[in-house]
């Protein structure tokens, strides 16, 4: 932590400030300038979060200097994590697919879009069951009866199942049915969730929320992993802007920062970015061009009856055609992909 | 809800949305433009949220009508709802002040507060027990320890005891303690917890989330009511956006669009909003003059040694200063405080 | 600027930063934490503009100390402009209105709308003679033939006028007809134009862009002061956000922001930020309780007959309601306003 | 148009609406639904433009059906625009890299970079001679001697060039020297900047402001082809957010939706966007697989010593991996570009 001092700040100031600083066990470095004094707090700077050196006078500003994550940076990890989910690997060279309905809607739907996505290639199959919708008056989700049925179509395809939880009881069900949490957009910042996951060690996809910096992403997963799970994968599904021509702006740039700031694999999610089917192709392959791990993509057997987000979901050609191109992608980005498999 | 058909559509396709509608019961009014031809729903469009008709062919967009919140709406009740917590009116003509430090830290601590912001007209006693961080590593509140110091500074002072809760859990443990649930803006669109609120009835003061609309925030109070709690107080307190100079910006202006769009009582939130207590005492003025039922500000006994938030903290003397001046800018907008009661 | 160094930087990488500082004739001074190397680099700052340190190896960031404008700066000059335009002080005790169409449409209509706000209190007739429209199938204004007709508002009234310029020909003949020039949000960043205005030595009220951060705002006026011209009045008109219910997002908290950052005088414009004739009133009396020198405010003798921006307008009748209420409140904050003068 | 009347609109509001639009020349029609009255306007909306409708009683708002933009759109034109400039044509198959330094600096760097960009396979050479920078006390560009250089680069290479311009005075400087005109971010709404390029003819890559929603920008896109200057693409380079962990936000989304919504042609540029150089590769694959015509990229022979942007520069090496790796990429998307050539 660097400590600005305002122009006009007396040598007391400067004392009274390092002093705070001693008494907490850091070193002092005073630097005196041409238009401000700066005091560079040496340590652990953590100690310094709950203290409240801004309102000390002659203090102008903090400038943090080191980031405010730390289990989930690369200088705490320098090597890139690779996150095994019942033997299937997020963020080694292989790319990998999670698709399948935004919600479980009943037996034949599900199984359809299980046994379809399977066939192009996904390893993962999800499907919401305890659905957060913006209005109280949209379809809910089918609950358990929906883990149910996404554990009958693991049993016949041999998919892995991933879907999402919404608070500590949703949490407890899931946990019998899923080979992954997907935490979403809108409980990004909803830290009991965080951390009831954090205590089940279970692998979890982690969603940036909508108004997230990457910064507040990187320290809210901090949540998770300071809990004992190191099972975290994180998800790029677009953020809030002014523009609305689309649902969400698909910040692709995360990619490389997240790749260069932190150890985690990050899977991009174009289905919530665009909101509509026919963007998905393009930002699906746009994703993996700029490093993306993989994708989840909404995969509906029949979109025109669908329960929810229907104008986001791929038909199953659709989505084999997208599998098909991100196969020849591959071989140009040094990644791999088994298509149709 | 207005369906808009592309330039190319044809009388076949213009002919199956209609059956789609009517088969839904809704009525159906054609309007052929001179370069689209649209198409009017008569009747409930809340039939129409989970049918995707923007994927029927030649559709070009829907476009809604009426607004997405029902219960919220001064459609709904054109008359202003007054909410009633403990005898104290909300949403009347006096202005309510909610006051008290971030988190409730320890007896002395919460008792001079209560003391201190009961004494220059408050109503209410605000101190967080569960503290959503951004941080695992920031201090996390007292927890159910904080909420029953909270329990005795209202015994003490007869002030009404307004705290954060987080989950459906906390929901539980808060309940024998507070006055008021308060839902922050992490969890603005936690549905569950929303639910579980709803299911409570006990009054509830419910922020705006970070990059929520206004249209999407009556939406999800819609959560609350829906479930049979009408007494939903909304609080502006600040939304993201790209400037970095205030913790985030306070839009003063939700304070009249929701007068007009809706019956509920308005609260201001200037201390998340700003993030510095210099700020706090233009931005509560602000807010008073644009019409806010009242305000819930932090007041911290002895801000230098807060352990969260310190620096939007007010000392028990300006907070003195603010209650003076708004009494006196009451006589001029119409509105009523009682300084010093 | 402080200079923050990788974790594996290597004391050549220190040594090779320090001799750059120091061949730019900055001094240097190295703090060596318990997780980063960080190196202060003492002097005036501007010298590092066009020096890339941050690809030099080992470098992690560039953290500036001091802020990024000088003139515009309350560091610079501590004591708060008053700006005289043909007798009148903006930024003093007195509060300062602006009023007028949108548009200068006919001399009789603006000789109305003159008279009108004259008659309320208002020191300055604004209307706009080029008009930057989203549309260039929207009215653009009358261009010379506009100004004209204000001068001769002018004559009658005895109200100073200001005019919205557009480019360096708009300000070469708006410099005979007017009192002050307005830049307006679109050209904020407009710099060869703040570059002519600068070389003019006329007033001006500088309105913020959509998307400028108040640093890059205080720093693009530099471009009018460095050019010798001083007389330069901030203007918030809200920013563009996520929010939809509004034009734009006012952002009052730039009021008290831009009162500790800088000397200049700032004005709020509440029309533009909201849209709607009906929370003109309000977001007023908010921006005067928040600090602000005064407004400008879309006032229209007939709004329903208005070429441009019709819905956000006030008749001449709710403007003398706000300037009436304004003097009201003026006592409690300390300024004055001669209400019907 | 359609008029969305209030719940409580009587048949007389109804009626004097009707009249209205009856008065314009417009078609009628009146659709009663169960909560609201909604009017529609038959004909051309862009009468409507300078007329309140949301002034007279009973409205409650006016919702626009068709795009405000006409002679971008592709309703008007269904077929995809190709672009030639000098021989080489933007939005067909193959793809167009511009590639050069922010600034040309001086002869030697600007041939340097000249020779190494057209070994690699750009056709086009960028090189800033009027900088619009952020503070006036960074490098402003060398203006005419600037564009001399270039043409010189022109004559030894055969590259075509671009440059930006600010002003209409920049535009007649400019005009003799350039094949390309390019607007900024910071000038995509100086309306008067857009008309002089539109009665000039040239072609222009005419990039999206920092706070441009889409529609705005085709919209604004009008002021340059209703001049009658058709030869304009598009580029995307970033948009304003939350998010500061870029410079910009990178919004590759608008590529498909201004596919789908224009039949102009659309350039990425991820310098701009990135602000760093480590991320110009991820982000230009990306930009390229979701369906970018090209990309306008900034290479500088020496970034170490580069006058301004620095940091977001490639060098000449890094810039022929990337069109190595492009040319690749082609194959698989169906579009062409010659490497090296």
């Amino acid at each position: 932590m660097v400590i600005v001092m305002k122009p006009g700040s007396t040598d007391r100031n400067i004392g009274e400030v390092s002093k705070a600083l001693e008494n907490l066990g850091l070193g002092v470095h005073i630097s005196k300038g041409s238009q401000r004094t700066i005091i560079g707090a040496i340590g652990d700077d953590r100690v310094l979060e709950n203290v409240p050196l801004e309102l000390m006078d002659g203090v102008e500003k903090l400038v943090p200097i080191v980031e405010s994550y730390k289990l989930t940076s690369r200088t705490f990890r320098p090597e890139s994590s690779v996150i095994n989910v019942g033997g299937v690997e997020i963020g080694g060279k292989e790319l990998v697919l999670m698709a399948g309905p935004c919600a479980v809607e009943n037996r034949e739907q599900i199984l359809k879009a299980a046994r379809a996505v399977k066939k192009s290639g996904a390893k993962f199959l999800r499907g919401g069951a305890f659905k957060p919708r913006t209005s109280p008056y949209s379809f809910q989700g089918l609950e358990e009866e929906g883990l149910k049925l996404l554990k009958e179509a693991r049993e016949e395809t041999g998919l892995l199942i991933i879907s999402e939880v919404t608070s500590e009881k949703t949490v407890e069900i899931a946990n019998d049915y899923v080979d992954m949490f997907q935490v979403g957009a809108r409980n990004a910042q909803n830290f009991q969730l965080l951390k009831s996951i954090g205590q089940s060690k279970k692998p979890v996809l982690y969603k940036r929320g909508l108004s997230t910096t990457i910064n507040e992403w990187l320290t809210a997963a901090e949540y998770i992993m300071s809990e004992g799970n190191y099972n975290v994968v994180l998800c790029e599904r677009g953020i809030r802007t002014f523009e609305t021509a689309t649902r969400n702006t698909l910040d692709l740039s995360s990619v490389p920062v997240i790749k260069n700031a932190s150890h985690l694999p990050i899977l991009v999610d174009p289905s919530h970015a665009a909101g509509k089917s026919q963007y998905v192709f393009p930002l699906s392959m746009a994703a993996i061009a700029a490093g993306s791990d993989g994708l989840i993509v909404e995969v509906h057997p029949d979109p025109m009856h669908a329960m929810s987000d229907a104008a986001q979901q791929l038909t199953p050609q659709a989505f084999d055609s997208l599998c098909e191109k991100i196969s020849q992608l591959c071989g140009i980005i040094g990644r791999e992909f088994e298509y149709g498999a």
